[in-house]
């Protein structure tokens, strides 16, 4: 009856051997009252100790599934297993529209599945050979000596207290007038969108942003139903002669912007246009959501303060960021910085949807930053990222006949190839080759774009980069329409 | 000029020096191409090393605050801190009317401030004292040395594969039948819910469930504009006579059940109306949604299957669960267990949503399963509570006068006072006296319950809990009402 036990993995075999039984009584292999064998029978029997078994069924009788009676041994209890009727739904006709449209949009559904040989500038996530895994585990070891117990029971809604007070402080050190401000801790810059979205007000139920712009955004606000009005791209910022012309026409409950190493054209925003933008949303007194998407990775050139900086004491600007594009996107941790009354808004709001995110990663965020860890992590990345964004521009400018090429810095260029080419169909041709990018046309606001791609460069090694941009060099010079 | 310099805090002293010129810059204090002091004079002056100094002038350069000159210095960079027209906007007048709601349902802007001194019922979150926290660390460490760079680069939006595994078998040791199932990750309980509810179709618009119920449920159900219909609770389980009733008078889009401890009155659904209530939802091809809630902590008794088992074959039942009120509720892990062709559609959501939960919880959390922490601690935490619950079940039957009493486990006790009298009435009484208790009526679906209170006992003392309950009683014998 027993001999069909085996060892499965490396867990405890006591539980192993719990597992092995509960399956054998719910499944009705084992029915209700039958005896079980003695726990000296049952460990001679599978050649295991009698201690693991007597561990196995004192565990069994306190969950239920078995019972002693002394002098007699163990037998099986009454366990449930009657099922009802088994009925079938069909769920793909349950779900609504926009969950539907939250697939079609869904990149990862439809893009093309890399394979490990493959040579592929789609990522833009860090380079995960550059984490330092020692100052995390003496981050996370030091955080839990000093509050273990705190960091694993509920938190706050709007955030771990220490983390919060960090992240002011450095917004501060940026130049941001924090009085009146607060701050609210999301589940990286994304779920901070999704709030913002799902709690603000629609009125003419338009957003402006920049042509093309980051997908996940762009999905959001689709998903939120909202009409995008995007403003093309200049190389130091949104055209500002289009953005009044906009203006002019429309009126918008949100603007969104990011203003360096824009995603996905890497052009940074100077600062003569950052206050000629301030100026122009402030007269309209349009709200502003600044994305503070890879700020931190300026590879030379002068401080370039956020928009919030601009903003003064004033509070139309609602700052969302990350560290997720440097530090550990397996982390979640993000947030909000914005006029008190309106985090004071959105607290309820994300209590109400994840009661908060993960106190465990705040806290190992806040002790890792605390530290200064982070100081020296981020300029070992930058010099890291700084040689192979060199790198990839000087390929850039060697093996490919491109019309523009943009990207001030950052994990990633953007490029324009001639009008009439197809960065689709170049993918195809590409993909047979072993090499793959993304392309351009899923950032855009109005189905522009099918001569664009993006190159994110931040998890391939230099030779892969070399590679990879001579290996699309050649198919757009020789293969491409031949 | 730098005699204010003063070291705040116990991070590094490179870093406070870098923040402090970073503000005298930012905020104009130091002007553009003024010269700074010499690495040397510097240290001298603030009496810290000149490495120090070198260090903190090295980052300022590299970030673009200030600028070096060969043989000449070092100089202020041409910081922007011009500032736009401060504008204010008046945010209280911008949020939606779904996170006005969300800010009224929001109980802990509205409950009581507890202090310290304070005997609180409120509380059904874990005792942070039975925490171990040495084995969370040990399998921290032992995940970051099989897979550190993994665990903390992007992940899954469906959740970390190990962990999905881990639990559907744990799933399936419950008698489940997993096949055409699949699993989504989520930041604990709250979120899947949410997730559910965002993406699932309204037809009817009602929901149908137990009265009282889940607060948090019920505010979601709100949130998302379903008309709830509650059936009253009887001793075991929901009445299935007022079900029947329901069920002839409208079609519901959802049925939302919480088997097992019950929230908040802590009643185990029997297995007789397991059946019953699944043969009838089956028969009107009313989905479940099944609240896992507690279902870990079974005392005593047999081995009660969840509605899971029940279904079979059949995909009509989503589980929904997490571990948050017997583990680290800091750890946001919580899980939906599908028909795998909704969880396909769901991954999208989550994707869209928040990209996916944190991978560093996802992955502890695993190894700490893996490792058999989870059952040695699931002893450890029933023996403790259990003694609790017997506790406060014999000074609710020797010093409450009540008309009825629930709770067959759990972490709390659910207590029906004579029609007539008032919880919220008693509670301000109470809080004179320094004990606090959940008034019942937030759970009702129906405005009822005001005569009906929720006692969690997990974080009390049996100390604690005596004097607490003896307090209650006395008010109601001596002070209520007089």
């Amino acid at each position: 009856m027993f001999n069909d036990f085996k060892l499965m993995d490396d867990r405890p075999i006591y539980i192993q051997l719990k597992d092995y039984l509960k399956k054998k009584i719910t499944n009705g292999q084992l029915l209700a009252h039958q005896k079980l064998p003695s726990t000296r029978e049952l460990s001679k029997l599978l050649s295991i100790s009698r201690n693991t078994v007597l561990t196995a069924y004192a565990d069994l009788e306190q969950e239920g599934f078995i019972f002693a009676v002394k002098g007699k041994g163990h037998f099986v209890d009454a366990v449930e297993t009657a099922k009802s009727p088994a009925i079938h739904l069909d769920w793909t006709q349950k779900t609504n529209t926009t969950t539907q449209l939250a697939e079609a949009l869904d990149l990862m559904k439809h893009g093309v599945r890399r394979t490990k040989e493959m040579i592929s500038f789609n990522s833009i996530a860090p380079d995960e050979a550059l984490f330092d895994v020692e100052n995390v585990k003496r981050a996370f070891l030091q955080r839990m000596a000093i509050e273990g117990h705190i960091v694993l029971n509920y938190g706050y809604a709007k955030g771990y207290k220490p983390l919060i007070d960090y992240l002011l402080h450095y917004m501060e050190m940026k130049g941001v007038d924090i009085a009146n401000k607060d701050m609210l801790i999301t589940n990286g810059f994304t779920e901070g969108l999704d709030i913002l979205l799902s709690s603000l007000q629609k009125n003419s139920g338009r957003i402006l942003c920049e042509n093309p712009t980051h997908h996940s955004a762009l999905k959001l606000f689709k998903l939120h139903g909202y009409e995008v009005q995007g403003i093309d791209m200049e190389d130091d910022g949104m055209a500002i002669d289009a953005l009044d012309q906009a203006l002019s026409e429309h009126t918008f409950d949100l603007a969104y912007l990011i203003p360096s190493y824009h995603n996905p054209t890497g052009i940074v925003t100077s600062s003569e246009k950052r206050m000629a933008l301030m100026r122009r949303l402030s007269e309209q007194q349009i709200p502003i959501i600044e994305d503070g998407f890879n700020e931190e990775l300026r590879y030379s050139g002068s401080h370039l303060a956020p928009l919030a900086t601009f903003a003064g004491q004033g509070n139309q600007v609602i700052y969302v960021s990350s560290f997720s594009k440097i530090l550990f996107p397996g982390l979640r941790v993000g947030w909000i910085l914005a006029d008190k009354a309106l985090i004071h808004s959105l607290e309820s709001v994300k209590r109400a949807r994840t009661i908060h995110s993960s106190t465990l990663d705040q806290a190992l965020l806040y002790q890792y930053l605390h530290d200064g860890y982070f100081e020296k992590y981020l300029k070992k990345v930058k010099a890291a990222y700084k040689k192979k964004y060199e790198c990839t521009v000087y390929y850039c400018k060697h093996y490919l006949p491109y019309k523009r090429l943009a990207g001030d810095g950052g994990l990633h260029l953007f490029i324009e190839l001639e009008d009439a080419l197809d960065a689709r169909k170049l993918l195809k041709l590409c993909l047979q080759k072993g090499v793959s990018f993304f392309p351009g046309d899923v950032f855009y606001t109005d189905n522009k774009g099918k001569n664009t791609l993006r190159l994110g460069f931040s998890r391939l090694k230099e030779e892969e980069i070399a590679l990879g941009i001579q290996t699309i060099g050649h198919i757009l010079k020789h293969e491409y329409g031949g």
